[in-house]
């Protein structure tokens, strides 16, 4: 890529607009030039508006600190400046559609977290094709160059692309019970109190399972008439578990296929062999390969697995047979990365690959 | 009581020696008297055998201060000071047997908690009729009055009473897929490295997944020519993980009953009115009621409820549909005290109360 | 006490007042017959008030659930009720004790935990004299029956009994280094965000060196012309952290005295020998004895100590030569008993107990 | 460096010796080429030999894998092969010291953690002096190509670079009080249990509190007649603790100047423009810049200060004059890359520049 694509990050000073920050520095094909956010933070440097709030490991990459910030409501101020937003700001549900939507009108492409658009969910190894459906969709809203994508629910990343590579490779798989551990930074910041989280379990995380076992129909639906049919053939009930674990959630899954089964050797073979379109275009952020299968029996574990493949890589393990259904195993990413911003990046690599950005 | 029983712990200077103690303090029933371990600790006092190893929070109780501790494979130094045995002895298993197999040919009425034994695995309030095979353990072992009673398992106490209260209710229940949450304490001491434990999950514990699958039949089984034939009807799948709680496991159930179903509401109810015969019988250590039910969409936790009822309480919560099976709840308990000392010290009590023990 | 004293909780919803009111339950003195907390809490029944904020272990006092809460800006409400008025309302300071003012001069013997006011700061054991200025406190207020007392900063709980048993026994110290430990239930609720302390350690706790710092002089100070007259004969500096602990604050400490020094034998017995008016007076929530010594090498530890004398007790360990000054030590006390609402109960009791409250 | 320098690392299945290996690979002047450790290791791949027991968070590096593992104590297996061989064997002291001397006198360049040795520790930005007694120490013990140098405790990392900034600065500090926090993977594995330090501090690690009294005076020493005379003018006074933290240590350090003191702003350049030997002569693994100073108010924290540099930097902040002292500051260091093996290596590295390692 000779001449990087500008792009903007909105929401920029809370946690996921740091963590966008963080992975887009130094990213070969985007180049931040956009940085807004609340009016209390218009009009300061970005070193100057997020203060105090830095949550990331690394320093605040130089290349951000001068940056002066915008209020992100004043969508003419991103006019002109770059062809990406990525959203992340932190507003009641309706406020951030109405705000992304008025972005995707005025012809941005506008990559969101944000749970309430009923659009489709992306996670590009599994539905790239569901992209597609966005000429429909600037037909339908009357955007011209606009459109918007969404990053589904960290909670399912543990076990999403698993279950996709066994259903690619031929096999039906009819219902899955799974119980997630998932990280503190699943909740944003601050999240969790940490003297609930000491010494402690929350075995209860609001509406999060009720997203664990719809979201995964929308993702493996089929593209009908410019819209996405959910496909709702795998039955999901999933318990979700909030554990004392900075970053990585994990998922124990109970899976039943329908039909003929694959022989653990086949499904292990199957998960290491995955690849799927962002691997084929060699998307920067794409991981390679996207699934790790571990041997050790005591594997996946956050400290040691979350960061495998820059944090994109799913790691699983333990695929041993189970006594109610037909296999167990263990499967673990990195929710801040993999789950959230890394996720909405490597999505709006694949709009440049397909097309949808210049 | 007028007198109290007098009571020996073999094994008394490791971590589930000192549970014992510690909740034998002050017991209504029992009085320890006989303290036993390993040789490098015979001949001193108890206090100077186990200094800079007590790991309770409360400090070594004054009555057991002075005793003089003995060597546990003497068994005749036990002989005529005490009619019970708790054995929490760390060998081999092979070990372990044998010498509690000494201890009852001796006439001891032995409770144990070495997974390796054959026999039946006594929850007081599931299967106190199990302790009617004693005669026939008696008899074909040639022991007069002695006798091996062993506790089950730590892992699934969370779910046994809950489902145990289902099924006396009348109901049916022929699967299950459970993940349990672990506490460190049930690995005994000194159990996980904390650089192992400290933000992360350990998915995995050897021999748990196994153990919570097969004990629950044996629990349930019915006496049938003199010994426990299994009940197997349950189908059970357990995923077991360590976390970075210090006591307290959770059970993460999806159950499905064969023939007829409860409403959540019955269910509430069988499970806040269950009793059995330790609470009829007013044991010092039955829980009354022995099931909580909690409303709030959050609990159980490990640190708000494992104390329940002196830590004899199995606490439920979020009873709700199960996408793919009926219901899904989450149990705890105290793995210390239920799941270990406290429970076989309740069995013993049922020794005393079913007139086993003299 | 044939009758108790009726008293009230302002503030009765937040996490110190539940504090309280967990530790008035069954109190022998004392009958909460009054709760109050902000307009929006108002008319509702204390359960429903609290309903997802109840942060204790054990459940809410069953005597507690159906008090219908009142505005606390409403003193007229509590007029007629009680005399005692535990004060633990969240809002700027300012409001804080213009509020715990006007409940004052309405003749309220007002137990606070806000750390705005001037008056003096009463460790029971320590400063119990300080009560004596309250005629002058009235006189100057122009308050009749009603008085104004405050409970001291947390940090210190852990070293001023300690230094202070030491002064008291005639030696003098000038100096003294400390680095505090300090749990994160100190901050309130929700209090540190759990990613910030999960794998970590805040070498910083906004106010609270400075507290530390100054707060001794005061409660050692005497009393001149009607008023604390500070003491600031030793020179403390402190360092204060934030580690992953639920309760109990530790604080290292290196001391200096000024002329003769005691021999390590002579400190442990001042310490294990001090006893102070509460203890005399038998007050119900003294701790007998107030400051324990522990030999063992590696106490005392949150976990193990911090519920000593009911969680009102001082544990002390490591007595040993600096090589610097003249002496270390560790101590550490209950931050949310002792060093919260268990303390200013023990300051009401002995307010009654020297005839500031009828 | 045109050709690299073989090394071999011994004790290498054990955790010191893992991240060795760790920060090896891929070194710019190091191959390894040699592993050994006990005999129950030698003759397997280290793959296997180290099978179930890998604790990085990396995986084992491919290089490593298939290298045949030898006995440690048979020294003729690595004659020929490499010229430095780094020791991270897990004896008893004598043992190692006895093993270390056989691996010197044989010709090796021998880098130890052993903290038995009562030969010089090195810090290379403070004492690369120091090397210049290694002709000596071969005259002495008649060794020719061999030598023997070791690192020094971890604990006292955070704040000797520091410290030696200002005397090199021309300062002189008289005195310190110092309390450490220190990460549990300072322990070796397994290190704490992980019940003893879920929810808790332990204000005691034996023996590490004399360890960082004495060891500063022989790091700051100097030599003469081709020993080193240990300088005591700094008297150090150290209260250690363990806390649930897995790498980093902190310090919270009170210093006392003799003579001159110097203003905070002068204190921050001295260390911000603080450059040594290592740095000049652009070692591989010296840090640039050595100390990094955080203005922040709550910084340095283990999170997100523990990885700077590489893991080999030194982070202070909070500098702020001391009511006691004369200032305080907080330090922070990686202890198990600057504080062990990532020290050694910088320390091999200056052996090689100093030209004692052909």
């Amino acid at each position: 890529m000779e001449k990087k694509i500008k792009v903007g990050v909105i929401g920029a000073t809370g946690m996921v607009g740091q963590n966008y920050l963080r992975l887009l520095s130094y990213h070969p094909w985007f180049e931040v030039v956009f940085l807004a956010a609340s009016p209390s933070s218009a009009g300061k440097k970005y070193i100057d508006a997020v203060a105090g709030r830095w949550h990331m490991s690394e320093d605040i990459p130089e290349e951000y600190r001068n940056i002066v910030v915008e209020d992100a409501s004043n969508v003419s101020k991103a006019v002109g400046k770059c062809g990406i937003v990525f959203s992340a700001v932190e507003m009641d549900k309706k406020a951030i559609m109405a705000l992304e939507e008025e972005y995707a009108r005025r012809g941005f492409a506008v990559v969101s977290n944000n749970s309430a658009h009923r659009s489709t969910d992306d996670v590009p190894e599994i539905n790239h094709g569901h992209l597609d459906i966005i000429p429909q969709q600037r037909k339908q809203r009357g955007w011209k160059e606009g459109l918007l994508v969404v990053k589904p629910n960290c909670s399912i990343q543990s076990y999403m692309l698993p279950l996709y590579a066994l259903l690619k490779a031929g096999y039906r798989i009819d219902a899955m019970i799974v119980s997630t551990l998932q990280a503190v930074s699943g909740a944003g910041y601050p999240g969790p109190a940490s003297i609930d989280i000491i010494d402690n379990v929350v075995p209860y995380i609001g509406g999060e399972e009720e997203k664990s076992e719809v979201e995964p129909a929308r993702i493996l639906g089929i593209i009908e008439g410019g819209r996405v049919i959910p496909d709702s053939s795998i039955k999901i009930s999933a318990h979700c578990n909030r554990v004392a674990v900075s970053d990585g959630h994990i998922a124990c899954c109970s899976i039943r296929f329908a039909g003929k089964k694959p022989s653990a050797e086949e499904i292990i073979g199957i998960w290491r062999n995955f690849s799927s379109l962002p691997q084929e275009l060699k998307l920067p952020s794409a991981p390679v390969p996207p699934i790790i299968y571990r041997q050790e029996m005591d594997r996946p574990q956050p400290r040691t697995d979350r960061d495998a493949g820059n944090g994109m890589a799913i790691t699983v393990g333990r695929l041993r047979p189970c006594n109610v259904f037909d296999y167990r195993f263990v499967g673990l990413h990195h929710n801040t990365v993999r789950g959230a911003a890394g996720g909405s990046i490597l999505t709006a690599e694949l709009l440049v690959a397909k097309g949808f950005v210049k």
